[in-house]
């Protein structure tokens, strides 16, 4: 789990946005020491990420609310369980409310549409990994949450692996090429991943060393073509144009890996509510 | 427009996180005098939005790039159509490329997906509204999109408006009286906004001087009974549940307003790609 | 009220501007483990505002320090009045001081200053109005402030309200042009704000639907014509060059707002200070 | 000066705090092609300050902008004197001119009010320095203006200089002894500054190797006597209570120094506007 | 190359830190407009590192500086040799010069020291690496430093490999326990790498299927009889105790890697200075 | 002592630069409750520094940690010394350990490194000086360290302190002329250092009224000269060429001040580490 306490920057602007000079509506309906009990729960089935951000949410609204996660992160549930108790304030609960809610719901969001892929997938080898197409100041984030939801992480951004494209490929005068440029250079201790449009072209790559072959927009007797030739030698990873509805047979070809953009950057925001009981403070 | 060239950290921090130490592929395969012209283009129909920020991308990874914007903000384009171009070094392009993509997948995917829902209701008097489901950090880009595809921005934040909702209305003993909290209390020059459950309550917060009533999770029979009691004396917004396919029908029953949390918790990305002529630097 | 703990990077700055390697003063006389006991005092009558803030400033100082707020956002009191309480070690209570009394200078300044001109107005109908002449960096903690002081918060930023001023007239080709773009454009959902210069104007500004009309630097018998004519039918504010001296007169004329940008750009810091017994932490 | 354009973050979160999602208004009237010509004028005397920064914001705001810069840091002058002139998009002109004139009215107002007190001392021995009451997150924004508005800057902060109160004499068991402390502690290598509450402890605290005194809320004959024991031996600063009123009797008692926290705690607001000629761009 | 650029906000604090409110002295000495002609030089065989981040400081200053680099990052150069000139305002020069040096003295400094390891260990099949004992702050420069030195980058923290040291061998019951945790947990696809204490250890954690044996401490005889047993095989990394007067020696039993904290914590800065001839602005 | 906990913005960077989706390893290996004992220790005879830093660390990680601080700030300690214990979840220990003792490396070190000076010149009247070469970022904290380690603080840079090298000499037309400059102008009230190059220029810098005369790259002898030309009347400092070998026979020559860039720029971290008890928690 990453440090979340450490992301006060990005939680303290998000307060901002939303609070500013104050929840106009609230202060003017409950007087400053009205206290309530509230949960939040979930209102799909959903699989749980970021429950600890969302308690420091309340905790930098209010110091006196008093916070339990009631969920551990990566757990499936169904709709009507409990993320998190608050109780406190009643001010102090419905100003926390949305920005609370907005990080669990990308958060649950991306967990939960990965947690979809993952069991599409069950039973056979391929795992679900996830892609740079992260939404701009949440990269540890987004890549947290697809981890939870059981997928795996690709590289983290343009530093920690190498993946040659189609254009490395033209520039380098063919994929052999490409993989010898990489293997020789600076980048020769990182992880080499080769593009290819062909099985010619996958046992280039394969033969001069890559470490991993990405299958673009290929349809599953291709996919299934290259997995009989090359499959065991080298993990094979297909992606492009894959959703829910033909992730299955994608993984049927045995690829090893199947990445998704969508993942991050089109996961639907999972359905979460806080529930507020007025004037309900247990056992105080 | 917001003023983008401010959102410098954001973009700073983008760029750092998908940057790092470097682009590893791109510095082994490209010399650094390579050079090559590029194009960001449209892979599906959209709305185009935040191109300057993408411009901004390119500027801050090499002031030695040319960028130029060819399409509107606001404009609607098909597949096909080149949304920016930039020219110069190939591995600042290469480096510079997802991180472009990212704002413009995120921007231009809420501006795109608003203006659908604001398609599927011309000819009503309705207009899509946008709600305080925007991710954190992003609340001013958010909305931004949002108005850029056409919607309607709904307050800023708790600070902009009033908007009382059931637990307020419980709170203050009925919906009469929690509007003559608002009214006369701190907030009173904001507006008023009250959900409602029934007729009856909507003709008393009509009477107690609301601005505006909220009516949600409705059916399209429901809205249509209060609109004709009340419409035309107080402006009537829908929310709850409502998609592509269903907001026609609630536009048709005459509400003045339909607001959709999914158009920024939930809008698929946008589909740009970056398409690059290696060696090619027309007219230098 | 904002969420103060929100604003950590605010004041995290402020303590390392003042702070920088340690208060050398207090370091060289008090021994690491010397305790006080010490009160902020008003020295002026003023109206309580930001106290949470300067809390948490001795709180960021040291954790170990005990705090107590003695008094109400935005109660008046009068010279002696405790605001808050604080005892621990008296280096670190030193070293708070001048940090903790800034926040609090310029935002009970604000608040006692708007204060003073609600209380001039009181039995009229006019209300006192900020306006966006606000320290940069500090618009939200501002506005709080002039709230706080009885004070209402006019628009937050050129993005949410319409504001036509003489050269939005100019370039429109007259005052129910310029109106009338605003009301049809993308702006529409705003509330529309015209700057008038004759009571012709005005009329032509309320008949195209104005939301509000401001009268800049009107003498109160031209306030009053227009009072006169239009009060009642659609809000009018009075703005330029109102003080202390005439603000009353010009309340007097019937207006409904009065908007002064003193209130933030120039109101004196309030005078408060620390004081200390050193040595006397009372019940440890 | 400060290096200005280091000033960045705090320059884009004014921008933010005002544009937002964009100037409403001026999108509405002006056509995205429309240019003017604007100017920047005094509309008070003032002593100039800040234009660097002023300039900053437009160009951030839009780089197609053109700023000019007519005035000198620190110059005097009358009213309607140009302090800056800027052409371009009239929308980008609407759009950064609160954000431009809220830092120069700061900045020229804490220098102009400097220069009164430093004219209203001319001829005596005095210099007029500011003290640690500035505003949170502008420690040296505020100083640099005071020193624009010829004044002299006391310490930074509790760092770099040492400042001997009645508290630290008080637990250091007299004035001899306080000053013995710092002498002797890690903080030896600093200006030690001690406060005075007599003429006996004056000439203690000079014996005892202090480097200025701080005669707090005395009266000029109480100042004078003090000058006549050891003026020339010591510098000797006056403080508290001091006005315009009264400042030019204290600097004839012959003080060194008067200290003032009015200068950054309650400085007015400089008077400046921006004036548009709408259509016009010179010269292009 | 990270995208040097995106590092403003660490550039702009480190101007504020040095600048504050100005050069004092240069501004006692030079007038505005005086210019000078200046390169900073190295005084010490060193390699480049860090020329386009200098650049932006002086850009950042003032951006009328000419400013060109001389060195291309990685270039080993001799005393004298010129790494960058700049030319332009004598008070923005020497305004810029301390900030500008402190980067590249820190940057300079790592590669110049992680080139003489590399230097210390050519001919052998031993890569030098760094870890993460970085800067707090400088966690991308630092490595880019060191890979601009021609080494090799480690993990880049945490979260991008498996490091299985004493204390997870312990916990585990054994380092085929710990590998065989890790091979099935959700860490399972990243590089798996170990800490082993001796040969039977070394053989157990190959067979368990770690990817690379981290061997600490080790004297060049303990490392030769594991290269002897297992090299070839699974890669293996010296580390612990390693300077420049051992490497060789440790690099002379066949290792794959050396790990040395010191490149990032320990690193002596490089010896460069700014040049400066008066008056001296060539070709203008 | 700085505000250790303003420095959140910086620690919450190092957090994320180390720690991003987490710590891999230990999430493998140790369930959520394992919890152990562990503590930060001495490895080399050092000088404690920064320790409520490392304490922040460990509390922003995990605030279920138990932490106590074992030494004072500046206490010189053998190995094996328990600087701070901490206990509670074993994975948070583990995340957070690296971070910590990269912070306590730098500060300890820097700490260290000058006490070793400073005890090279105990009996002479020479204080040990830092200079303005610290690491972009780290001015405050770096300077702190300097003073923990007995040091003493040069100015903060170039805004406190008038420092007349020899280009400011060369511009003015000798160093009398550019002492007058500075004491004539708008720094006058600061500090004014000369450096200089022969006795004759010492002469004339102190008749000029010079405050501090900075001899650089003078051999012994030729400080001894100055000393006795003129020690007593004006402090003296050397600097340059200066390390542990010959700083001795530096301090022999009388003069007051020795100023090292090394301090700051090559100081060797400290070596610390952390030792921790699996499962030992005591007391609980």
């Amino acid at each position: 789990m990453p440090a979340l306490r450490a992301y006060r920057a990005l939680l303290d602007r998000a307060i901002e946005e939303d609070v500013g000079t104050g929840d106009a509506t609230s202060l003017a309906i409950f007087s400053a020491d009205h206290r309530s009990a509230a949960r939040i729960e979930a209102r799909q089935p959903l699989v749980a990420c970021g429950l600890p951000l969302a308690a420091e949410v309340f905790d930098a609204i209010d110091p006196g609310l008093s916070v339990g996660i009631e969920t551990a992160e990566g757990e499936a549930v169904e709709p009507g369980r409990v993320l998190l108790r608050v109780d406190g304030a009643t001010r102090s609960l419905l100003t926390a409310e949305r920005t609370a809610l907005n990080f669990l719901g990308r958060l649950c969001g991306i967990a939960s549409f990965t947690r979809r892929f993952v069991d599409a997938v069950a039973g056979t080898r391929a795992r679900i990994v996830d892609t740079r197409k992260t939404l701009p100041g949440w990269r540890v984030l987004d890549k947290y949450a697809v981890a939870t939801g059981g997928g795996t992480n690709h590289r983290f951004g343009l530093y920690d692996a190498v993946l040659i494209k189609d254009n490395h490929v033209a520039a380098a005068g063919g994929v052999g090429a490409a993989v010898k440029a990489a293997r020789e250079g600076s980048a020769s201790h990182l992880s080499i991943q080769v593009e290819v449009e062909s099985l010619e072209d996958a046992r280039i790559a394969a033969d001069a060393g890559a470490d991993l072959l990405l299958l673009d927009n290929r349809t599953p007797p291709e996919l299934q073509e290259i997995v009989e030739a090359l499959g065991g030698r080298i993990p094979l990873e297909a992606s492009g144009g894959i959703d829910l509805t033909n992730v299955a047979a994608v993984a049927a070809t045995g690829v090893d890996r199947i990445s998704i953009g969508a993942l991050t950057h089109s996961a639907p925001a999972a359905d979460v509510a806080l529930e507020i009981e007025l004037g309900a403070v247990p056992g105080r």
